[in-house]
């Protein structure tokens, strides 16, 4: 359905007309997100500051369309695209960094800036902020704290609830709220901060974001661990998490994954290699050289093929190449993949690599494992051709007996992605519909006439 | 109001006749908390597993009485008071720890087990659980999900709401969820685990908490920094706050903290003291003995007094032995406190010293300095006889004058005490109308009845 003119002309009143878009081969760039799914907005358009999205929701409510929050797009389960139609409020403009505070270890910015820009910015204060999701060179902060994104390093350093402790955000209604606090610690009334973050965007539209920065470690050490077997790979992972050094990054590859991205690696790989883990620990320089000779000691008396050891950074973004390049490569083996980030306790990982195993031979597709083994949290991609009906019907199959068998180690359907339109049917199997429906009345309370990003979660 | 014969009848019914309390002299020890605020209950029920406690609930809902959680009472803001009478639900005898699970970092505990017991625990399994208030010998892990406390060792690890990831919980309906997960990350719907943690027991009533846990750190270094100036103090712990070296604790203590508990401490206070920090480092062995002489040499350099450094743990507790007094030896001032436990930006910690002094010279009234200085969060206790009219109207007023300086400077008016009944008036100063309106919202949500802990926060 289109919008009236009357109200493409108001929003173009709000933003300026350069900043609404109606044309269709426009439209078509904004309909999807890394999921692949697609849904057209009515249009898009591009705010600047807190006013101009508070007026965009007064007008939404008064002629009742929807409105959808959208950063890069870069988000794995839908929670970017309209489908329920509406319009696209893209958050592309709103990106500045407002303010680094060295003194009081926080910052201030606005949604859009892409998260690879705060990184660089604090670091050059001396600075650091731990979420690094392998996106970080698209994703924007406003999609990180929406989905609460993790990342490698939230082994040791945790995700972006831990890093977040106010925000600026304009509700369906139009009114702006400041939630949390500026300081280290608040706890005056509910903790409505962390309710916004990880809500997909479906309870406030966020326009700034204050962020907690710790020190910058002193030094970062890379290990990559080659493994002629996944379930040795899966045990070292297990035991290297129980040892009193905690590494920042612990993560995972199988063959599948490391078979895409071999040529992206500086050292060739062994004929006969089936895993490798990429270590990562950080800290105090004479600390981490001990923990680094540790943890190759550990992996070598494991059976470990091989321990190569980054010299440098460059040596060590070498090292990290073949992972990060990982999740688009995937789509050499099919054309469709579902990809799932279930999380189970540390000591069930070699458990879950024999079921990811198990589902493959069964269902007959490709099932590609890779991701943030330290924290449990595993990337599986069900590869697949959307086009072929028996092997669309096998994947969904995979992806219900990978959930189960998730629940039944006692882990969660969704470490970092969210929920968005992907996992709706599932979430009742995790949380239960009395859950469910506390969360339907807490969105009511945000949202009563269901105008901001609806048909997400639940 | 007595409850009916019935009713009482039906509680002993659900949690055995022992375990119903309506004699008057024991529901005079349920009434108050730290606050000396004090309510009488109806009767006091001790259930011993989460499917009591949703009968008490069911009867609840039927009989039309209230619900008041509480654990030993140590709240410092009456969460726990019958303010508006109703039936005290107490712990006591939800004191289980069900499982510490050092494969995966998390223990497994009810919400009537004593802090320090958890410490215990944990310790022994070489595993560590960092939040650790002023009262952890007394205070239960239930209350602490309900304010979300922080204690001295916030500075480097956080509070509550960063160590519980999951929740078992009993709604006001008498349903029993499960929020959160066992695992490092989640995102499965809204998070209504830390949405629970702070609410200050007017959500749900928790029966069992999932806790994360870390490794313990291999050493603890602890030092008292002696200052003849509250100023240069002041300026030391933004400064220390500043460098690369994160201290675990930085507590602070003025001229008239000291000269309460100066007969604590295992050394004598010099006569020229006017404030003194205790910096506590925590790590390897190594590291916290360079940090330690980088601060000692800081420290001399800026002008303290003295640096004292413990020699063994059985020092470190002496050093501490004054901080902890405290809290109970205010008294000796006089025979009513308020106790305010705001927070301000670190850099900010100087103008608020010297704000509480110029409180303290126009009031009258003697004003207390101490705490968590490290995350900029100030116990500032005012020091009043409430039956001396004048007395009580400067004490009022000192309040106001404090929060609205703190909000002034960027702070909040609670780091970690919450806001129960004695900061009820001044929530809406800090977040405003709207938030509140939200929040009323969320209670409507869980709590359509109120029959759970009514009168709290808005």
């Amino acid at each position: 359905m289109e919008l009236a003119g009357s109200v493409v002309r108001q929003l173009q009143k709000i933003v300026g007309n350069t900043y609404v878009t109606i044309e269709k081969e426009e439209l078509v760039c904004y309909s999807f997100d890394a999921t692949g799914r697609s849904f057209l907005p009515q249009a898009v358009v591009f705010p600047q500051n807190s006013d101009q999205v508070s007026k965009i929701f007064c007008l939404a409510t008064d002629k009742g369309f929807n409105v959808v929050p959208r950063g890069s797009g870069s988000g794995m389960t839908g929670g970017a695209v309209p489908v329920e139609g509406g319009v696209v409020v893209c958050t592309s403009r709103l990106n500045k960094i407002i303010e680094i505070d060295s003194k009081n270890l926080i910052a201030r910015v606005e949604p859009g800036v892409i998260l690879q820009d705060i990184h660089k910015a604090v670091e050059k204060r001396g600075l650091f902020y731990p979420p690094d999701p392998a996106s970080s060179a698209v994703c924007t902060i406003g999609g990180n704290v929406g989905e609460c994104a993790g990342g490698p390093r939230a082994v040791k350093y945790g995700v972006t609830r831990d890093y977040v402790i106010g925000l600026k955000a304009v509700l369906p209604s139009g009114e702006i709220i400041q939630t949390g606090v500026a300081t280290a610690k608040g706890v005056a009334g509910y903790d409505l901060t962390r309710l916004i973050i990880g809500s997909e965007g479906t309870l406030a539209f966020v326009t700034q974001i204050t962020l907690k920065l710790l020190p910058k470690p002193e030094k970062v050490k890379t290990l990559a661990v080659l493994f002629d077997s996944i379930g040795k790979a899966a045990d070292t992972v297990s035991a290297v998490m129980r040892k009193a050094v905690l590494p920042r990054c612990v993560e995972f590859m199988d063959e599948a994954s490391l078979n895409l991205v071999k040529n992206y690696f500086p050292f060739a790989l062994p004929d006969n290699i089936k895993a490798l883990i990429i270590i990562e620990l950080d800290g105090e320089a004479d600390i981490i050289e001990r923990d680094a000779k540790i943890i190759n000691d550990f992996c070598i008396g494991v059976g470990a093929l091989d321990v190569i050891v980054a010299r440098d950074e460059n040596e060590a973004l070498g090292l990290w190449a073949g992972r990060k390049a990982l999740s688009p490569v995937l789509f050499k083996i099919a054309c469709n993949k579902i990809n799932e980030d279930i999380v189970v306790p540390i000591d069930k990982i070699p458990d879950m690599v024999k079921i990811t195993q198990k589902i493959q031979k069964e269902s007959g597709l490709k099932v590609v494992s890779f991701g943030h083994a330290g924290d449990g949290n595993i990337h599986c991609n069900i590869m697949y051709n959307q086009a072929d009906k028996e092997e669309s019907k096998q994947a969904q199959k995979a992806v219900d007996e990978l959930f189960d068998a998730t629940l039944n180690l006692g882990g969660t359907i969704t470490g970092e992605h969210g929920v968005g339109i992907t996992k709706m049917k599932y979430l009742p199997k995790e949380i239960g519909s009395k859950q469910i429906e506390i969360m339907k009345g807490i969105k009511k309370v945000f949202d009563p006439l269901n105008i901001l990003n609806p048909g997400k979660i639940f």
